[in-house]
């Protein structure tokens, strides 16, 4: 009976094989279960197949295939605003009375009397004033917990739940399913960096690391004998547009091979990856589902996107229709 | 007797734990290879064990293992010069015929004339103004080919070897010690981010993405069609003395809990890490082999190493004697 058994090992290994790869197959099929089978799926699909088929001719190695996220937009929501500014806003009400002076002081002004029309209106003046007084003036390591406990308490207008739940559930499925094929996922936000760095290991599963963004100047010194790094109010960095391909080189310093944005912030991110040598692939999230999320592109003052819509087909970008390839947007749908 | 093997299980669990475990010792033992049994070399181990061991009190979790190394002095040589600026001055020889006015023009005429003493003369500016002309003007993509060019035909002035085998045997083990127990390892140095990319990988095992270093400015833009980044003839960065917390900041966004120096540029850099709370690691490697290697301290104007010294001790940081801890500097020691 032994004889006979080792006789049938290699069919037993080829069937087990066969099952592996068939269950492999499946898995991968149910990978992205809050995406609707289409050309959008499928494409993602093939080129993850493709960079990672051993011997085939689209093969990359494992420590090249990196992936670059926009975090606005593209992995969670950023109306009626940027929820940073949010941030910056609730700040201003928490700091306000150490200054006693905003209450005369525009554009803090407004942000007290809850006009956030004025606020908009004074431009990216005001917006830069706003995020100074409220992003400097603190150690890092305190910024850090001001963030943890914003993003712990503070609700969304529209939803009324954390800003943490109102990511997209079809892309924390592709940042998985991407990593689970061997690829490093990034952030490349013009957000700030270290807003997104406390809470994106948490809801995205990407390390602090990993996290590529714009920043403000910080100075290393000692306070008390203690040695801190001091945020200033003095921009360092603005992560966005022609910026994000720099920003990448600096902290990545390879070129990645798949992007994924959704507006016209993200086109030379979009630009710069896709038209490296080798498989690559660019994704634009297309914001058209006014019901269940928003619908915006070319007129929005958030998020425009005109020229990638203009552009995608003959650069080969997928572009996600929100409403017709997405079952499911938030995490909380259906719940 | 399948009954007795059943009860015999247990007893063969431990004794394969208990081999396993005595394997595992013996071969955390012989990680260090060309380090002299000693202080420097137990203290290595004892951290290592403390922060990796589940439950115990210092034990830090894998992703929080960050360890930072500078490469100048500390993963290669750096005498008789900084071996990035040999490249600069191997690189105004090769510019030349494309820039006539050099044979007027200092700090290129005396390079051109091998008068490294006048160079030096120059200072700083002469310096900068060398590294401008020889780094800049080129895409990165360039500038990694140049870069990759020189690293595989250049050859060190004493030891006529190419530089990336003038790298420090018993750091090489370090590394890979490091990460076999968890940590990520990072280069944080003073030297140029894009000098050390393109070979660090396979020198040291540390990926691009794992290199914090000193930039100039880099421009996206569109040359032909074809999107590249441009190097421009500007400082963007200098990482070194307090500016390594900076970068470390900026590229890591966590605090490291081990680093590794070997000069006053590395003092900021071992603070931070070690004032740290939980269990930290501070290392200074001491040049004081003037035969194998060179003996520099106090004095030297490259990698000078003062105030590190005279505070190590109440720091609770590592001095390592190359003379006397290493049994081996250099991998090619021997052969």
């Amino acid at each position: 009976m032994n004889r006979i058994l080792f006789r049938l090992i290699p069919l037993l290994v080829i069937i087990l094989c066969a099952f592996a790869s068939w269950t492999a197959t499946a898995s991968a099929g149910d990978s992205l279960p809050s995406w609707h089978d289409g050309a959008a799926k499928s494409s993602i699909f093939d080129f993850v197949r493709r960079v990672t088929a051993p011997g085939g001719k689209d093969f990359v190695p494992e420590a090249e295939r990196i992936a670059v996220f926009d975090n606005d937009g593209t992995l969670w929501a950023e109306q009626p605003f940027y929820f940073q500014l949010f941030f910056a806003l609730d700040r201003v009400k928490t700091l306000a009375p150490k200054h006693p002076e905003w209450k005369e002081k525009e554009p803090f002004k407004s942000v007290l009397a809850g006009d956030l029309k004025s606020v908009l209106a004074g431009g990216e003046h005001a917006l830069v004033e706003l995020v100074m007084a409220t992003h400097a003036g603190t150690t890092t390591e305190e910024f850090e917990q001001v963030v943890k406990d914003w993003i712990a308490t503070a609700k969304h207008p529209r939803f009324n739940r954390p800003y943490t739940e109102c990511v997209y559930q079809p892309m924390l499925e592709l940042l998985e399913y991407l990593r689970m094929n061997g690829f490093k996922t990034y952030i490349v936000s013009g957000g700030g960096i270290e807003f997104m760095r406390p809470w994106v290991e948490r809801v995205y599963g990407i390390p602090p690391e990993q996290v590529v963004g714009s920043t403000i100047k910080v100075k290393y010194e000692l306070r008390g004998g203690r040695p801190v790094l001091a945020r200033l109010p003095e921009i360092n960095f603005i992560d966005d547009k022609a910026g994000k391909p720099v920003g990448i080189h600096y902290h990545i310093g390879r070129r990645p091979i798949a992007a994924f944005g959704n507006s016209d912030g993200d086109f030379q991110m979009l630009e710069w990856t896709t038209t490296g040598s080798g498989p690559r692939f660019g994704l634009i999230v297309h914001h058209d589902d006014a019901k269940r999320e928003w619908a915006y592109d070319r007129k929005s003052s958030i998020g425009k996107l005109d020229r990638g819509l203009d552009e995608a087909a003959k650069r080969g970008w997928v572009v996600v229709s929100m409403q017709r390839d997405w079952k499911f947007i938030f995490p909380f749908e259906g719940n």
